[in-house]
């Protein structure tokens, strides 16, 4: 199953992923998705989102439960983050047909469309539509770096994009979700466990800052006469470290585009993304504002103007305790272990998104090395037999309670 | 005649040109100068490295007067740097006509390919591989940015790029050429003068700036696992700044490309290019070795793994002192003027790289803004039609000597 997975839409020339939302590498993904379901003869189908379905038992019945992740990827991505939990998830279900398990209640596995964000710059698109989370006019109106519209992306990708929007019918069918995602720090190796149930995910938020300037000739314009808004930008960069660190958050410019971006010409326009994510609000709210005001200073020193944009925002995620607690009984009774270990994350996921209509649940997977968006992203294979294992008991107990 | 060049490969969103070397737009800017030359009953050609030829005489006698610029563009460059001169050209020949001057030398227009560098990153390589100052293989080996090389690009707008490769035959019959250019600086603004005369041409490299750092999530990596290039990056970048304001030279980071480039991945690779100059040798050499023990310093701090190469490097020219006297001597005979300014430029040129085998001067233009490569690159139609005048004067001096 992974071997079928895995060379769809690797660069050969970085080892990365670049399986972008409604790309060709993203359809290709897509049909695995569908053979992957249509080979256990579970009933296929997707919603007005382009999420992905795959039933067993009634689609229609009420309390099912939910497993799944996401397919895409950053660029350059691993292999891990986002197909780690459909793959466990379509596993723990050969598990359970293997223990010969009658399911009580509907069983569903879903690959959420556009997690990462990579292509149209937000975050968890499909489940935050079907949430009602993300405005229809705003998702029609979203664009990727070619001037592709997000309805135009579908349609191209062979996907129906007029009906997109809250999906509240088919969530509120939904008793719980859960979804395995291999950790994205080394919070499970420091502790020497295999797997892993979340507490919360940190408040997080995308803002863009466009730096104006004016384009010059990089040869013959004297420092006294120029506004390289590059300047300005490269203040901020080291800006949102320090007060990263100053409050214990992390604060991170990944993203930048340039115009004209020639190498004799002092830039127009400098557009760097700040990822910024701390515990808890009132620190996050410290860092953004932190980096705002020493940003407007900068610009002001180099005649450049100033303008930020917050591009997306996901306030902190409280998992539902009731399901937390149930799944660590659960996991419990199934292994020796006297305690499975609970922890928050810096890192969006389409349960987060889900949390405010849906019970929601992650277990994660230890990363040996903390490394994820990126190739070296990994887990081992012992591991992910655990979260299989682990996954396969949750489904089982839930569909049983 | 500016009216047919204005509209090719303007770009409607930044109302800049994108005219790269063998793209589309170039090869509709080098069908209007074919045109030009042709409607004026010119003698046509292209030699073995694409640049383009207007003649007026016999192409094979010696001793001829060439003018003439280049047609591409930097990133949404304006419509004066290049165009003005290969324009300014073809008005000066019809002045001449106007005037009745018959020529005792061959005269000849040319455009240069690829002055700009924009698409392979690598300035003048259509005069250089004429000069010999580029190797072919070398030449053969330059790619764009989609992977393309230059042969390929060649071949892919219709020319045929087998015999590229130095031109000395053809140099060598040169008696003189004169580059007209819209100034780039505020020099002629400042003294109040219309046209200039070059003298010289500031040394000037361009170096690329590898800072690798490893990839990871921008939102579960605490800062001291991070190795993140952005953060040398941005310290060489302010760096640059202040080594060049100390030195009273100019140096700029313009151009930069980040992988993956993602809005919540630490990048693992920032390759950030400088450029920098400076009125001697020896002042360029202590800039760019300050900048680059600085970088090394950053990167080392941040575990960042860092290469730097120079791209591309001119050393100083100084124009022919004869001819520039006998232009000035021109000019001085011809207006009422008493003095016609000689001025020094940060600029790089076709006519700097002819300078090594061919007798080379240059013309410039009033620029009342001093701004160039941008959109708002500018010169009035009074002081362009000056420059049309004192081009025609110095090509009927220059052919009757």
């Amino acid at each position: 199953m992974w071997r079928d997975l895995e060379p769809l839409g690797r660069n050969a020339g970085s080892g990365g992923y670049r399986r972008y939302a409604w790309s060709e590498a993203d359809v290709e993904c897509r049909a695995w998705f569908r053979a992957q379901a249509e080979g256990r003869g579970l009933a296929y189908e997707v919603d007005r989102n382009g999420n992905q379905w795959a039933w067993l038992g009634d689609p229609e019945a009420q309390d099912a439960v939910v497993t799944g992740s996401h397919l895409d990827s950053v660029p350059d991505g691993g292999a891990f983050d986002g197909p780690l939990g459909v793959v466990s998830s379509f596993a723990a279900l050969d598990e359970l047909r293997g223990r010969g398990v009658e399911f009580g209640k509907p069983l569903a596995i879903v690959n959420f469309g556009d997690e990462e964000g990579a292509r149209f710059g937000l975050a968890c698109v499909g489940s935050r539509l079907s949430a009602g989370q993300l405005g229809v006019e705003q998702a029609r109106r979203l664009t990727d770096a070619d001037g592709i519209s997000l309805p135009q992306a579908m349609e191209r990708a062979g996907y129906d994009p007029t009906a997109i929007g809250p999906d509240p019918e088919r969530l509120a069918r939904i008793g719980a979700f859960v979804e395995l995602h291999v950790e994205q720090g080394r919070a499970l190796d420091l502790s020497g466990d295999q797997v892993g149930i979340a507490s919360a995910i940190w408040p997080h938020g995308r803002w863009r800052f466009d730096f104006r300037g004016e384009a010059n000739h990089a040869g013959t314009t004297r420092l006294v006469d120029r506004r390289d808004p590059m300047l300005s930008y490269a203040e901020t960069v080291l800006a949102a470290r320090r007060e990263a660190h100053l409050a214990g958050a992390v604060a991170t410019f990944g993203k930048i585009s340039v115009e004209p971006n020639g190498v004799n010409a002092i830039p127009s326009l400098v557009r760097g993304w700040l990822d910024s994510r701390a515990a808890d609000q009132a620190t996050l709210d410290t860092v953004v504002t932190g980096i705002e005001k020493a940003a407007r200073e900068y610009a002001d020193t180099h005649g450049v103007e100033l303008d930020i944009v917050r591009e997306s925002f996901t306030p902190v995620v409280e998992f539902e305790h009731a399901l937390r607690d149930e799944i660590a009984r659960i996991l419990q009774g199934a292994s020796d272990r006297l305690e499975v270990p609970v922890l928050g994350t810096g890192a969006g996921h389409d349960a987060g998104i889900l949390s405010g209509s849906v019970p929601t649940a992650m277990l994660f997977v230890r990363n040996p090395t903390g490394v994820s968006h990126s190739p070296a992203e990994y887990a081992a294979e012992d591991d992910c037999v655990a979260g299989v294992i682990a996954l396969a008991d949750v489904l089982e107990g839930l569909t049983r309670r």
